[in-house]
């Protein structure tokens, strides 16, 4: 009977946590569309998001499937915004880097939603946002969000760290120290000597013992996140920018496929098991030079 | 006296790899230059390589250099022919994947040319070619060529395959189905299910016991390549291209950066070995799409 009750209560968990990935992806999406709404370029009709389902085949070692959105417009040169919930069997070799997954002989879990956003202007910072919820022996959340200016911007850079900063205050005041610092070192092209963006938060194996509060706080980021950016986005989509600022652009843009493919760990952690290439590499750019 | 007379005789074998590897540069690109030369396209000057040497500074752990040679020209539109003599020694944990790293105490010199095309029209094929010696206890060559059509067409890959074999073929009735096979299996991207390219040749850790012939096997892989794309080059750059096949182009450019990223052990090798992050990452191309 315990057992069983524990096993319900997980299941309650991972169905609260998937649905709110879903939630958002909704919220954000026509955030986003609204955006696209308000560009004055008449040049280029509002962009739309078209949402495509997936599903593993019954065969498949990995089970499940998500749905990206993705959206080309006259504001967002290409924004996608994934969500998905997947469960199967990590092979031998990978269980071994995964919390609680040798316990679990290698069975997992896993639903998150997953961002990148592609601007059309150089002025507009590119962004990143991830949550997700892991389930082996173990369950824990994991997450975050960083800004990747072209042509940084200093306000921008201080408005973004202020709202995480803020959302992590209201849940721990610990948080925004360690987790902003573990952006930093994540967010790193160590061949290139230089960080990826300006940073954010990025958190990982967050389990304090209380599910709801952990829930809250991943829920919190994600609502921070999409009101900041907007905010962002909104403040600068109508400057004129040049030709040698988009040139800026598509090479850091480079630098970003550098950093995604060589480093990323969702990116190796999606490709090693199995998952939907399409969704994993929806993070590249529309265009990126290496001049 | 016996263990001098070796070590001269391997410094010997290094001297002489070392000089090949710049000599072949120097052909190549006076092959590609006067391919520029060729051109009809008079909207753009003819492109000229431009040299840079590098050095590693004496406290760097590996130590060497190399020249880069960059064209971006109204036919190639990026083409760098690199060529580097290094030394130094692996990592405890690097080691253990060279063949006689560990006997040497992970010391190993290494010296190369490497060269990736990137053409103006999406009609020419892109191609890779690199030889390479490597000495640790043990010592061998290795390397080989492929093509990646934009638009496959099958004069030019057939074309290709023949000039390869014929080279094997004079050397060793054994080698080109091997080399070949070892090629497609190599240049292939897992998590598209699709090869980079047409393929080539692939060979690696040659020790056939007669250095003299090895050696005379990599040349002739340099010389043989350098003849048949330079011929591939003549035969479709004055064909005119559409901005459907240049889009086409651009996206299958996006593929070659997903497979040198995540898979190319080149790549791998020089990043984890403290290489010249820009003579490694000049196989990228000028311009990628992921649209």
């Amino acid at each position: 009977m315990k057992a069983q009750h524990k096993a319900n209560a997980a299941d309650n968990t991972k169905y609260q946590a998937a649905a709110w990935f879903r939630q958002l992806q909704t919220d954000i999406c026509a955030r986003f569309e609204s955006l696209e709404d308000q560009s004055t370029n008449t040049d280029q009709e509002s962009g739309r998001f078209v949402r495509k389902p997936w599903q593993k085949d019954a065969h498949d070692q990995l089970k499940g499937g998500g749905t990206m959105a993705i959206m080309k417009g006259r504001v967002f040169e290409k924004v996608g915004v994934n969500v998905s919930e997947v469960w199967g069997t990590f092979s031998e070799e990978f269980r071994k880097q995964i919390p609680g997954a040798e316990a679990s002989g290698g069975t997992f879990w896993a639903s998150g939603i997953s961002l990148v956003a592609h601007l059309c202007s150089p002025l507009v910072p590119a962004v990143h946002m991830n949550t997700r919820m892991i389930v082996t022996s173990k369950s824990w959340f994991g997450g975050g969000a960083d800004l990747t200016p072209m042509i940084p911007d200093d306000q921008d850079t201080a408005d973004f760290h202020a709202a995480l900063k803020a959302c992590c205050d209201r849940h721990n005041p610990a948080y925004y120290k360690e987790y902003k610092e573990w952006c930093d070192r994540y967010f790193y092209l160590p061949h290139r000597n230089e960080p990826r963006g300006v940073g954010g938060i990025f958190y990982d194996y967050l389990d304090s013992g209380d599910w709801d509060a952990d829930f809250a706080f991943t829920r919190d980021v994600g609502l921070s996140f999409a009101t900041i950016y907007t905010d962002l986005v909104k403040r600068s989509m109508h400057k004129p920018w040049t030709v040698a600022q988009r040139e800026q652009q598509l090479i850091k843009r480079g630098r970003y496929v550098e950093f995604n493919l060589l480093y990323d760990r969702g990116t190796q952690f999606g490709l090693k098991t199995g998952g939907n290439t399409e969704a994993i590499l929806m993070s590249l750019p529309p265009e990126a030079r290496w001049p």
